[in-house]
């Protein structure tokens, strides 16, 4: 991977992850094993760099539907724009928006227009002049969206995309407090390094953290990988503004009330159904002067297997050991960390050999520990004695312990992991992931049970399934799969065979009572499984609010809460 | 104060908080203290212990509406158990049943009936029944608010309060997860006891433990003492079944989920106004074997002032020290303890020493910190390098420290300390709290404002308030302030006095914009406050949830969301 995410002006791909330039080859050894199990499909076109514009064939695309006047702010109906904004980032995104040149049916609905405000009034007087006249409103922070979030709703009527990026900045830090307010349009690399400055930090690494905005990490409730030491985006939120069509609601930066149930928590996970968030204030902490690479210390073990693997952070959990980060791999998962990233560290050989000992392809299972630097304690001795405290807990189960190295490397790479879909696109094979949480005496029902539904999805087809643990809370964890498949011959079929993956996944998740989402959310695709998840009274509370706040469903429409099976769309 | 509260079967008193048997004398200093800054008003009389029933002039109340079928759940028109149901426990209610021998109209609205369902469906049916028929149902868990959030509300419609006693313990332990299951009416006592057994605890200690549920817990979200190491109650709350008048919501026990905003979050705090909870899954822990006070120790410091206590306090939490308990008094709350508390103590000497050192009446400020043992460490390493730590962070501050005596007497009484409002009373003393949060930013002006408002209210007369700090977090704390005022000649203007109090306290607190409540809840009298903290909108949004579960506004009606004011109702 060639580095350029921190040059000037980093330019965002339209049909992949993250930003031109950065490429990922899929590792020999991973496609070899991949190789190994599955038959390539035809490779995915890309769309050039140069010259989109052009060679878009503009008449296929359906022409911007008249809008009426939606206030002060700016309004783009630039083809390209709205293309960009047409789409998450899911996987069926990808191969839609890869075959735009050939085929532009494909990428479905596109917004009419982008609206770019500059400031809370503008946002308010869109969304009344949308309520007005029926136009629909989908807000937009990143566009990482894996739930079809982000997409327009189909149908007739016409859709404006809020793109909140000129909503961006630090606007206040109370240092005293620990709270930081930032515009909601503010990215994650944007967010830490203004924090940093000041020598705070807020410590919210979601995977997509390079690529999406602290708004959307709220409306879709995203998780860090550190969500063990830190807590969930809820845990950090301290205060919301909020633009709905009613008005402005307005929740106050407080550390606890008991004045009704916290609202806060009701936008969490709004997905821009109830409201446009517009400016949130969180919860930050001193942060040691050091990279993340020195101030996050990873240790990888190696356990037994799988089941010990679950019980030993169960155990870890239940003692409260300070950990970060806590994240295990089962036995194929960790076959291919090992084949692909630990081969090309120092401890390799040591794995290996550990491995051999055990047997060949041995049932191991690569448990990383992460704890992170304390900015009062020079001499690291909280990592220290955290660390210490896992060893004695782990003890019993006979760890192999590989050392701080294999962790830097994750460290280094923890935001780049998706560029490997692209990459796997451009040899005909797609992957995708699956999500979900369950109480600990659960788990091991939820493994069984959605592994076995994605390999029997596609009849004699084999789709291999990874899976780790991470997440983890004193009362369960998160789980979660990675499956791969060939490309099929056309878009539409690919997106067919991804579509009865992710319903039999996703059905096998509700049989067992486990989480819709952990952190990936509900978007427009994951509504059927939400009502099995909180039933229709549940439904019908959320359906309550967003009527109350937006009762002519200006607001995504079509997300959280409409029930039809989008998957296709 | 003569110890019954684990005999077999204790009564509760009917006007006054605990158990009959219980009694506290007010401490002589502490008398001492308030006779020089207030001059006594009437005793207030007390309520026979025996023969009550015989002695009530049952004329005087309302006479029990008649109701349509509910159902099968038993219902009782009893008048001592309509009396026992027809308040909370705060001072204004206890005033009002003190007097109902001579004056029964000040009583206020009783239920027309007390129904007891012995499982969900009882509810279910009542509930629908309810609905059916205009009938309201005011849900009862220990009936220890202190909001007016027990009471019945005022009006013509038949009103039956739904006691849930019967549907109480333990009914599921999942030793794997950490998570057991218990009716939503049982007590803190039969609860922790429950789970004792079983080598677990909840370890959620409210001042009300002894008196409250775990479902009133939970509709008013309370936190417990120990809630900077154990969280509220909202954060142990892992799944709930709610009866509503449409029909039952269940939400199921999973450690996190991104499926929609988390509807568990919406239920704490409801307050009876969306539905009855009747079961609970929470969160526990390992335990080990040992009485409070040998488990949780607490340790007293003695600071300069309480501007550097405050500022203390906010740095043992930066630097997060993992103390369970902090609770920082201010000068005059300091006083009082070390007058009534710590004087009886061995080292009351010594403080006092040190307070004549520092001249006579010093600003020095009481610190307790407690730090609970941990299951799996034998020899309280936990507990000592806690300490450790504590010390180290506090140093700066020069502070005295006491030791583990007036914590272990502070442990001790930790429930027993609401019994001395009795005792005032039969002085002609009023005592009241009101409690807020903030972020650590705004404390000092919330200190003053609400002092200030309160010292302010009574025109000429003297009203001495104590403040402590508590449940601090990383971002802000509780301020919880207890004030004195003298009996006036007739219940109705002792009313009057308190309301005032209340009033321009809660506008003191909105006017600086700290939490309507930090764990005390909204009730039926915090209303207005909570539209002035959440605003038009936010109010809107939890109506909308009610209209949307309770469309014929059966459950609680003048609670939460009813803006008018009722503090003399």
């Amino acid at each position: 991977m060639t580095s350029s995410a921190h040059d000037p002006a980093p330019i965002r791909r339209l049909d992949g992850w993250g930003f031109v330039g950065h490429q990922t080859d899929v590792p020999r050894r991973m496609l070899e094993w991949l190789d190994a199990r599955l038959e390539r499909g035809p490779s995915q076109p890309r769309l050039p760099l140069d010259g989109l514009a052009a060679a878009l064939d503009a008449d296929s695309f359906p022409t911007p539907r008249p809008l009426p006047d939606l206030g002060p702010a700016t309004l783009s109906t630039d083809l390209l724009d709205r293309l960009r904004h047409a789409r998450g980032q899911a996987l069926p995104d990808l191969v839609r928006l890869r075959h735009a040149l050939a085929e532009p049916k494909v990428i479905g609905p596109l917004p009419d227009a982008v609206a770019r405000p500059r400031d809370d009034a503008e946002v308010e007087a869109l969304l009344a002049a949308a309520a007005a006249s029926r136009v629909r409103v989908v807000p937009w922070g990143g566009g990482t969206s894996v739930t079809g979030g982000a997409q327009p709703p189909p149908g007739d009527t016409p859709t404006v995309t809020l793109d909140l990026e000129h909503l961006a900045g630090l606007e206040a830090l109370d240092e005293e407090s620990g709270l930081a307010t930032f515009g909601a349009g503010t990215f994650g690399p944007a967010l830490e390094s203004a924090l940093t400055a000041r020598g705070f930090e807020l410590g919210h690494y979601p995977q997509s953290f390079e690529l999406s905005t602290l708004g959307g990490w709220i409306a879709a409730q995203s998780s860090g990988q550190e969500s063990l030491g830190r807590g969930r985006i809820a845990d950090l939120v301290a205060g919301l503004e909020v633009m709905t069509p009613r008005g402005r609601l307005h929740l106050p930066t407080l550390p606890s009330s008991a004045g009704g149930p916290d609202l806060r928590r009701l936008l969490v996970g709004s997905e821009g159904r109830f409201g446009v968030i517009t400016r949130a204030t969180v919860r930050v902490r001193r942060r040691i002067a050091a990279p993340d690479a020195k101030a996050l210390r990873v240790e990888a073990v190696l356990l037994r297997d799988w089941q010990g693997g679950v019980e030993a952070a169960r155990r870890l959990l239940e003692a409260r050991v300070p950990l970060d980060l806590l994240r295990l791999s089962d036995e194929p998962e960790t076959a291919v960390a090992l084949s692909i990233g630990l081969a090309k560290s120092r401890l390799g050989p040591l794995a290996k050999a550990w491995l051999r000992l055990r047997g060949v392809g041995g049932a191991a299972c690569l448990l990383l520990l992460g704890v992170r630097a304390r900015p009062d304690d020079d001499s690291a001795l909280h990592v220290d004695a955290t660390f210490e405290a896992a060893r004695r807990i782990l003890r019993p189960s006979r760890p192999v312990w590989l050392g701080a190295g294999p962790g830097r490397t994750w460290v280094r790479d923890r935001f780049h992991h998706p560029y490997l879909r692209d990459a796997l696109l451009d040899v005909g094979l797609c992957t995708e992931t699956i999500e979900t949480a369950a109480p600990w005496s659960r788990l091991s029902t939820v493994y069984h049970e959605v592994g076995n539904a994605l390999r029997g999805a596609l009849g004699a087809r084999d789709v291999p399934v990874l899976c780790h643990l991470s997440h983890p809370y004193a009362d369960g964890a998160s789980l979660y799969f990675t499956f791969f498949f060939p490309c099929a011959a056309t878009p539409r079929e690919t997106i067919e065979r991804w579509a009865t993956l992710k319903r039999r996944a996703a059905d096998a998740i509700a049989a067992v009572g486990a989480a819709t989402s952990h952190h990936h959310g509900v978007g427009s695709w994951h509504t059927a499984w939400l009502e099995r998840e909180i039933g229709p009274l549940g439904i019908r509370s959320l359906d309550a609010v967003a009527q109350g706040l937006d009762p002519d469903k200006v607001l995504n429409p079509h997300v959280l809460l409409d029930p039809t099976d989008r998957l296709v769309d």
